[in-house]
């Protein structure tokens, strides 16, 4: 008897073609139970051309091509020792970016405002009062994220293109006693780099926690979390460390971290919950647990955007 | 005069090395404000080696070498048009594999967890009842998720390894009144598929919409999301479609959209906002916005995902 060989479409159940020695029958066996979107797009059976681009905008930045490299390693699981070992590299990486000996310091899985979704809800439960300093979008997108968590969100404001000295953030602070304060390290919207030296310190008189948002600044201008007292501070992958967007590091002080373990209510997000991303990321003492799957590419490339940060020197004259 | 090369370590604002014509004079000009933590972390200094694996556990799948490829394509900004492009692929790619025409298909910016949370914080409001079907762990990871988010999560349970009927699924909705109905297609922790025909039906004529998990299972068996009447289906892209997890398709019915259209308080998170993303993902006549950074290089893994999905058909005798 004639071998068949049948080729199986293996979703949709259909069996398409019945391969004879000779010649290809074509029929289905299965009648279709598919509804009229059935067929396939026809854009997806043509090539994914990507053209070479200089991106100097806002968005990412260009990778190099050791980065765009990392992303295309073999695929590990999310908790074997192979990736735990790079997780660990990318939190000392992060640690050196953000000069801090933070325990609490681990990637979010998704973009810069991922880490700032993950800052929000963790450090802040409803009713608390959240003063934001807005010289630009991001002071705003945080207040709006703060407010849809439940917290007040009282803005101090300054014209984009400006940055707030020490007075006007104490005057705000005085004004509204919040429990968290905000300011955009690099305000990409208006061109700006706070300075930070003196803001922790402050805050911390008036029993303020400090988060900045240093999406579009860190490893590109000085950054000294520990010394300037920042209590939570993250950044995005796809800027200074030319790293892809997917994986954002975050760190929380000692402080920032007890304001976390005594929260009264529990975090808004699982997927964003400290309790069990500080677990995942190896900062406690127990055996790392399931809590989900990280974005294992995102960690390679960023592990390498660390790498080349460690490395680097730019030639200035 | 003699010309100079200063090296400069950027983040730090310290120079390295001054480069004479004939030899290097390593000194210092500015004095390092670092604190003690200043030293880059050694291991970042060797290269990172992964290992091949074969992975048929929990977690991601093995990458195709093309999907790999993918990954490591130029970067692209987040609203280039050759970017919007390869989001509208995925976008029919997502329609496909779901078997549906919903206009809000989009992908959630982080790992299967991320959709899970974008399903739960767009589709249930505080003080809103909702009924999870346990056999396994994601019936319970969703009722925490829900029950983070201020519904009362309800569950009908059954051991791990069965799966629920349409008669018990109807006592629960009897009993309830759930305003949602969540079940898990594949249940990775008890391996069993649950049968969803009729149970679209069923829910409708209690006024209850039906979520459905099939992170383990859309691509690897039949499924059909307009036929069976799911009203919000989503799925992770390193289980059948092979990509890495960084991007998670997700897809609403019209009863799932004014659903969230008709929301009396807003979605808790602005990353997960489906009247945002929805807008990004050009699902609507508007011209895209800027909502948040894509993870560029993960959409390009799951248009690739999504093209072998298009192509593939198995050989089955």
């Amino acid at each position: 008897m004639e071998k068949l060989r049948i080729l199986f479409r293996p979703r949709t159940g259909i069996v398409l073609n019945v391969l004879c020695k000779q010649k290809t029958c074509r029929f289905r066996i299965a009648k279709s139970k598919m509804s009229s979107v059935s067929n396939p797009p026809q854009s997806l059976l043509k090539p994914m051309v990507i053209p070479q681009k200089l991106l100097m905008g806002p968005g990412p930045s260009n990778s190099s091509p050791r980065i765009l490299s990392a992303s295309a390693l073999p695929m590990l699981g999310h908790l074997h020792p192979e990736f735990t070992k790079i997780m660990d590299e990318v939190k000392e990486g992060t640690r050196y970016l953000f000069q801090t000996r933070n325990n609490w310091t681990v990637c979010v899985s998704g973009t810069g405002h991922a880490a700032m979704e993950a800052a929000v809800c963790n450090l802040l439960e409803p009713g608390e009062t959240t003063l934001s300093c807005v010289n630009g979008l991001w002071g705003e997108r945080y207040a709006d994220m703060a407010r849809r968590n439940g917290a007040i969100a009282e803005t101090i404001n300054k014209p984009m293109g400006q940055v707030f000295n020490l007075q006007e953030i104490e005057e705000g602070l005085q004004k509204y006693r919040p429990v968290l304060l905000f300011l955009t390290h690099g305000e990409s919207s208006g061109s700006t780099v706070q300075p930070l030296e003196g803001v922790g310190k402050l805050c911390h008189r008036y029993k303020c926690l400090l988060l900045v948002d240093s999406v579009a600044a860190a490893g590109g201008v000085p950054l000294y979390a520990d010394d300037w007292e920042i209590d939570c501070i993250y950044t995005g992958s796809q800027k200074v460390l030319s790293a892809p967007p997917g994986a954002s590091p975050i760190s929380f002080s000692e402080k920032g971290k007890e304001k976390v373990l005594k929260r009264k209510t529990p975090v808004r997000s699982f997927y964003f919950d400290m309790n069990h991303l500080s677990n995942y990321w190896g900062c406690e003492e127990n055996p790392r647990r399931y809590h989900h799957t990280g974005p294992i590419m995102s960690v390679y490339a960023l592990r390498e955007g660390f790498s080349r940060l460690v490395e680097d020197v730019i030639i200035i004259s």
